[in-house]
């Protein structure tokens, strides 16, 4: 089986093509880029180094929020392209399982910590448990829009070391070093940030339990209200109750 | 303090750019087209998609051997080409090293197989100890090229439970199945191949405990003798021993 990934839900802009396996590709760029500026001329780019015909891939990929709203509707917008283009399944995968998958293998908790604005963070708390010959990633508290005290808490109170990754490390580590109680460490470059690959590498067991959608049933999970639907709910909400 | 990290020790090209704790670039294939071929395009390709002046770089990172004689040649002929036109220094890591750095954060012990050919494998043993915020490579077994037999044998010895990652996986795979009495898995394709992202995150290790050499002081560690050496070293033996 052949999928190709791709991540734009942060900053970084990702493209990965995997066999099982096997890698055969991937493509990062945390650049001050758009993402409509990047994300096709790599993919671009990588189909050109690997002669790839995109008639061979069997599914395509994505982080599926949450995260930027531009960058998943981007990321989701060519996924959906593609995969209506080609006739091929998407599979969405949750932005912050992704992140965590970063750091397969260990047997500390894994807390992805996205910058989320307003106060709040994207995040979620996983574990790694044998099964077979791999580790698979077991999501211990879902993914979430919360106040970065509200999941500092929750570690707290389960009392296992944790390491943090993700762009909100950088925004909070001011607040985790002042209150987080239980021993913590940081992920390293190669390893903290969005990569397609390991939203491919997740995908593969998506696939396996048929969790896969069609181009058009897919829908980004931005987990919260944008600001203009937020304001126009505020609107209708000042319109109707006073 | 911004590396360029190099690997294409194995089957793999790879390419990163990174400033301490943010992998701004990476690129990695893994195809069969020969390194000469994809190196160099994709090292322009990224300075290009991240506007990346070389001068601004202050280290050069290459995965300096073991590997495939001629992909150490090429790594080590751009590091060194690079690194004496823009005047900067070189930081050789040991191949198996960078390909450990993979499981960053992993409890288990850490055993990278290289298929070195003539029943041998380039391999080494590793964990991961915390220190400060962050998680640091040990060596425990340093990178060799021994028979894979000893190698099984000394992980047995150890009674700790490994992951096993490398090009060298799919080819020993039988024998580990059969050998290994410890509790044992492999890494996924999006962490258990050569990343020049794992190679650059381990080089700010080394710059800070100044394990820099000039471009000219650089060699490749191959480990063993190319088959041209062997051969004339055999054919010499034969001259002058009889």
């Amino acid at each position: 089986m052949k999928i190709l990934a791709l991540d734009s839900s942060g900053l970084v802009a990702s493209v990965a093509v995997l066999e099982e396996d096997n890698c055969i590709a991937e493509y990062t760029i945390n650049y001050k880029k758009t993402h409509s500026q990047t994300l096709l001329p790599m993919l671009d780019e990588v189909s050109r180094m690997i002669e790839l015909d995109l008639n061979t891939i069997d599914a395509i990929a994505v982080a599926a929020g949450p995260g930027s709203f531009t960058g998943l509707r981007i990321g989701s917008a060519t996924a959906k392209g593609l995969g209506q283009a080609l006739g091929k399944p998407l599979i969405g995968i949750p932005t912050v399982d992704g992140l965590a998958y970063n750091l397969y293998g260990t047997d500390k908790l894994v807390c992805p910590l996205m910058d989320a604005r307003r106060n709040q963070t994207y995040t979620g708390l996983y574990e790694f448990v044998k099964k077979d010959d791999k580790y698979e990633l077991v999501v211990l508290k879902e993914q979430c829009a919360v106040a970065l005290d509200e999941m500092i808490d929750c570690i707290n109170k389960m009392g296992r070391e944790v390491i943090f990754l993700g762009d909100g490390v950088p925004v909070f580590k001011t607040q985790l070093e002042e209150k987080v109680k239980v021993v913590f460490s940081y992920a390293p470059a190669s390893c903290n940030r969005q990569r397609a690959a390991a939203v491919g590498s997740l995908a593969f067991s998506y696939a396996k339990k048929g969790r896969m959608e069609t181009a058009a049933e897919h829908n980004p999970d931005y987990l919260r209200l944008s600001q203009a639907e937020r304001e126009r709910k505020e609107e209708m909400e000042r319109g109707t109750g006073n």
